[in-house]
């Protein structure tokens, strides 16, 4: 019996995460699932667009066995450190015998060269990155660009360049660099991602699999039933209960009030204490806000978006100054420590199973309620969760706490 | 010719405010009127009901020739730094010779006799105030005790502290404190207010005369026509045009998401370093956030009220978190210094030959316009009013920013 490890968002769960679902499972032959998720805000810097409780509920009812929680810390991360945050707790369920992901590529051979290679983290490589940086570039590309070159010697540097242009095949490597570094004897694969492409915003008039991207703009602009193509029913009819009980939809304007209020009354040192306030973006945001057409979130990202800063780095910069996270809480030495514990979100009698093996095999102590223990990821989660509820439609301290108040889903 | 100063909030004006000026102008046989006006937060830790440029409006619509900011660094304080602030900028300009105030007694004699022991701050003063917080008592009605005791010395104790249970009076012996301390020649007045009582919630379905806090809720319940019979003409314009133009009206609610912000993702310590969070009240905030029945600023205030912690105290001290002003800004010998400047929001005709006269006679420089200078209390009065203005029905930019944008009003 193989038991496979995925690491997702499901904002929401939609027709193309089936598909990979189903593709993981065939191609490594497991049985069980356990995913790794993020919980109210995601990777790019975006909260999500229904509480992980109901990202939780659509995984199990498509058949995941457990779901776990990628503490924020991880979460709203540049790709390397999602990655080591995620990897690292399915290594410390000692369960996951494969990680399987999603990328443009869908070839895993040459983005696991690259992995071996970048693993080591080479001094070319940072003098690759410093030197790109300096030219301007953001950061992504400038990694891309010179991870490119380091793998390339003499091969086809500008494939591997234009690999890693690709969201996912980036992410994915920075999954297969998370094993090595680990010493993982977890096995990776990859599912090529079909139908829409991850930045398409338009879902297509026919076919089933549209990009979450697109099954957002959907959901924002005609509720439920609009996405209804493009999702199991299962995740129909939780997005229906969730907008019916005023817990979604939720989006950035709904934070603009609090953001805006950092903004206004913090100094700029005070902003520069915050993580991924670099390079003097507290003065660029400060005086933008002057400049704006309307006090609106959208408005303030497309003031201060430049090629350099992508809207990516400003979502999440701009998500770690609503959350209040401190610089010195989040500095690569205190990411290399990996999260403290296993947060489980929810699971199913399989589940209930693999969570009674795990008491034997994960070295990582199990939390089953938040009350089991103590640690400042857990606050960080605490608290985001209550941030992303009173951004909710109808907010409620219910929903605001119920990290605090309610166990995991049981299914 | 001589010159009234007032010290006013008009939140909003009403026709209790005008039977007072009037009254001011008679007893003191003065022809012009200088008022200082609390700008967008007000004493008792509360938003102003519409933005100070329109209350400057009123005012100048009755009749005050000139209109200056009390900056918020001394508007959202106890009496004492309330009074300081407010006194000092009368005193400032020179051309003040009469200050009158409101007051539940209508007697200056015995405030005045009173006010010239408190001038001294004598030790017994302070020992009488350590005295009654030890048993519980909140600061002002331990400040009124202890002065009562201190000014009695055979008199009548008891007839003096049932004076200072009334807030009018209150204030007004701190303002006439703040004339001993700075040695002024301004002379003071006080006229009996007539009609509700200060604390009075509901308007008297006959008469013309309500209470300010009668008539906001009147206004927050039935629109400016609900306040009509109380106000005079010139205000039920303009709180009509406020009110359409998607401006007002603005109340404790509507900053409700940014004050839970800063109590759920600060930790106890940084709440602990701003002005007012006292005596571990950090921590009586973040647990109560747990207990309430559903995330409201009117919840949490009922939540966390004692007698010790006045609903007052509690208004003060959360006006502070939003607006991030730190304690070590506010502290005793930061407030003694006094304002740094006298900011114009407002002039007629007579008001411009002030200003005129002002030229020779201020002891602060005068600001028409904000970029006349730079100073830490003008950076909160911008911020005040941003955050202010970001809690309107219909937030706008030109709102958020008019303390850059736009001149003071002329009329």
């Amino acid at each position: 019996m193989k038991t496979l490890g995925i690491i997702v968002e499901y904002n929401p769960l939609h027709n193309g995460h089936v598909h990979h679902w189903k593709e993981s499972l065939r191609i490594t032959g497991a049985q069980h699932t356990v995913a790794v998720m993020s919980g109210p805000f995601l990777q790019r810097g975006e909260p999500a667009i229904t509480d992980k409780w109901s990202r939780t509920e659509m995984a199990l009812a498509m058949g995941v066995d457990l779901v776990l929680e990628l503490p924020v810390a991880y979460a709203v991360q540049p790709a390397e450190w999602f990655a080591r945050g995620a990897v690292t707790l399915l290594c410390a369920t000692g369960i996951v015998d494969a990680l399987c992901f999603g990328s443009e590529s869908g070839d895993i051979a040459p983005l696991h060269a690259l992995a071996r290679v970048l693993a080591t983290e080479p001094a070319e490589l940072k003098a690759g990155i410093a030197q790109r940086l300096s030219k301007g570039a953001s950061y992504p590309a400038a990694y891309a660009g010179a991870a490119a070159e380091l793998a390339a010697e003499g091969a086809d540097g500008a494939a591997l360049a234009a690999l890693m242009q690709q969201p996912n095949n980036t992410l994915g490597l920075h999954y297969l660099i998370a094993l090595e570094r680990l010493g993982s004897t977890i096995k990776p694969f990859t599912v090529a991602r079909t139908g829409s492409g991850y930045h398409e915003t338009v879902a297509p008039a026919d076919g089933v699999i549209a990009s979450a991207t697109a099954i957002r703009r959907l959901l924002l602009d005609g509720g439920p039933e609009a996405a209804s193509p493009y999702v199991p029913a299962t995740t129909l009819e939780i997005l229906q209960r969730e907008w019916q009980a005023g817990r979604a939809p939720l989006h950035w304007e709904a934070f603009c009030q609090p953001l805006l209020n950092a903004l206004i009354t913090r100094s700029p040192q005070q902003l520069a204490e915050l993580h991924e306030v670099t390079e003097g973006l507290e003065h660029r945001l400060q005086q933008s806000l002057y400049t704006l057409p309307q006090p609106s979130v959208e408005a303030l990202f497309a003031a201060v978006k430049t090629k350099r800063y992508t809207r990516t780095k400003l979502q999440r910069m701009c998500t770690h100054i609503l959350l209040n996270h401190a610089k010195v809480d989040m500095i690569p030495s205190e990411l290399a420590k990996g999260p403290g514990y296993i947060r489980v979100l929810g699971f199913n009698r399989t589940g209930r199973e693999l969570l009674a093996r795990m008491k034997d095999t994960a070295v990582l102590p199990v939390w089953v309620k938040p009350s089991a223990g103590s640690h400042s990821h857990l606050d960080w989660d605490t608290a985001a969760a209550a941030i992303h509820a009173a951004g909710m439609p109808r907010p409620a301290i219910r929903a605001m706490y119920a990290d605090y108040l309610r166990p995991p889903l049981m299914v």
